[in-house]
């Protein structure tokens, strides 16, 4: 409870950041100061032959699609193309222990205070400190500095539980769905709400892939981002079909997921109408998608994330095929992906996660 | 979703104000221009011939432990005396549909901005706008002005719930138990977080009675404080004994918790060595009864807040009695006071819920 007055450490041997884009990363000149001490993994979009440029001074690897193909073989059929879901590429050839994602259309925010924030500092802050799903604390993270557990919170519960995912906000242009953008164009984000929160066990949430940061030993093969964008009926559902997957196994598991702290300023919506073709389908599936991911159960024997993964994506199949072929596809390709993932990461396929479930389980 | 931003009304015709207290109600002199509009329902605890004086121009009524005798019979023994639990008979006695609580050491709080925090009004805005207990939402409070709901957020469940409790947080003394206020006697709580949020649906939470609104129409018979003070084994476990069975009925009823603004100003620390003697039981009483509140079921025919009421003290005796006789009493109590309760509100007896269970049960 006294560790989070030492200063944050970097981790910069220990975390990538992932980036999709499909156009020059000027964006970097403004994260310069934070970013440089990084190693940056590029999963460049769209043509492979379009020259990326990336702002001298920063270490970095770049994938197009010709590598994805060549790296992955026949199993590059998981990796979507044409959509910022083929981020996920990057979190399976990382070598570190954490990941950092962001979009390159999100620059550095300013607290209160007028102070730029440095983003990926606060994500290791919330990855490096526990979480607590299995009760409210009203004062919201109780590690942080200046707070603690709040009477009546119970004392056997006071150490949490590891951390496996930091979801950052935004200023200035919300995540809005298309409809609420067509219905609010006008609306920002000003709304500076000075908290990070653990999301409780058995609540599910929206998780933007925007600002995003996790730790991949602890679930990194739940970060799936499903098949969005070239070829498929759907798009602008990676992050959140991702987000659904990783909370059902992170309660499963024992795992914390928080929300709130860190900020960046998200500098542009994103066309409407465009969204709206992308979204139509995932709007009325969503109704399906979300009682699904309330009742899922996970046996007992499911000890490591790819066990986890691979029980759900037999359960989309069973559960979620009826409501629409396409989801007879996604399972296919979580299998898929979890092969991938364990081919390029052979050290960790064998070992289960050592950690015990929650006590409320 | 449009309705948040039209003004707050006042409700000072379906709105009590409950204080508990044994001393001189001076601290109202600041609250005047918040409270005056409204009727206050003081609950004098400790020596009855004790004067209390309030200050001039407040609407009030005063019930001394005399009254509570005269007024309840033999049921009186379900209203702790000597304790800031007798509160809740202030919240049988009233006639309205919302009731505000605050201690009397709580004074207004400023906003970072520096202006005066008019508490009531913004719980009131928490109980008049729903709550989204099952499925978080990023941005926090979709119905506040300038937020919605973010992309990924089913749309069935845009509705929300309606909102039964308002939870207001508090700057400068935080409520913390005493071991905690112990080890860290100087901590003050400075961060404002300018959030309102829904506690999920199946999550506990503790629930301190400082500064809390509810709607009494909806769940005002689980508002209950227990049996607490003299002649009894424990202490300051009265809210959050309330807390907890608020929310397990509020959960099956279909009904939302909010948490977060308004602040109030919490001036002074009580005495951590007197509190260690009142709380010590709790504090290991605490590790079975959070298990017990995390597993409670409430069958179908518990239609109204009365019948899971009931029910609840029934579970309470079974498998809380063999932790202590203590529970066997509280259990007693419980039942006491919702026949009290429906004594003095004769019409709110016989009426069960109109409301539907939550979607996601």
């Amino acid at each position: 409870m006294a560790s989070s007055v030492s200063p944050t450490p970097l981790l910069k041997d220990q975390l990538d950041i992932v980036i999709p884009t499909i156009r020059n990363l000027d964006f970097l000149e403004m994260w310069r100061p934070f970013f440089q001490p990084y190693h940056l993994i590029i999963v460049q979009d769209g043509d492979p032959s379009k020259k990326i440029n990336v702002p001298e001074g920063f270490d970095y690897e770049l994938y197009n699609r010709n590598d994805i193909n060549r790296i992955l073989g026949p199993k590059a059929s998981c990796i979507s193309f044409k959509d910022s879901a083929c981020r996920c590429f990057g979190y399976m050839v990382s070598k570190k222990k954490y990941i950092y994602t962001i979009d390159d259309d999100c620059f550095v925010a300013k607290d209160p205070s007028g102070k730029e924030i440095n983003a990926l500092q606060q994500h290791i802050k919330n990855l490096l400190s526990p979480s607590t799903p299995y009760f409210f604390n009203t004062l919201y993270d109780p590690y942080a500095e200046g707070a603690d557990f709040v009477r009546g919170y119970p004392f056997s519960l006071r150490e949490g539980a590891p951390t496996a995912v930091s979801h950052g906000l935004w200023l200035n242009i919300p995540d809005y769905d298309a409809p609420t953008q067509l219905v609010k164009p006008l609306e920002r984000n000003t709304r500076y709400v000075d908290a990070v929160m653990t999301i409780p066990k058995g609540t599910l949430f929206p998780m933007c892939g925007m600002n995003l940061a996790f730790d991949r030993e602890l679930i990194g093969p739940a970060m799936y981002f499903g098949l969005m964008g070239d070829g498929q009926p759907i798009g602008r559902y990676d992050d959140m079909w991702a987000g659904w997957c990783t909370k059902v196994i992170c309660d499963h598991l024992g795992l914390g997921v928080k929300t709130g702290l860190p900020y960046i300023w998200h500098s542009k919506a994103s066309n409407p109408f465009v969204n709206l073709k992308k979204e139509y389908k995932g709007i009325f599936w969503q109704e399906d998608l979300i009682p699904f991911f309330q009742s899922v159960s996970l046996p007992k024997d499911c000890t490591s994330v790819q066990k986890c993964y691979i029980e759900l994506s037999k359960q989309v199949k069973e559960k979620l095929g009826k409501v629409d072929d396409y989801f007879n596809k996604l399972a296919d390709a979580m299998v898929t992906w979890i092969e991938a993932w364990d081919e390029l990461n052979p050290s960790a396929a064998k070992s289960d996660a050592a950690l015990p479930n929650g006590p409320a389980k």
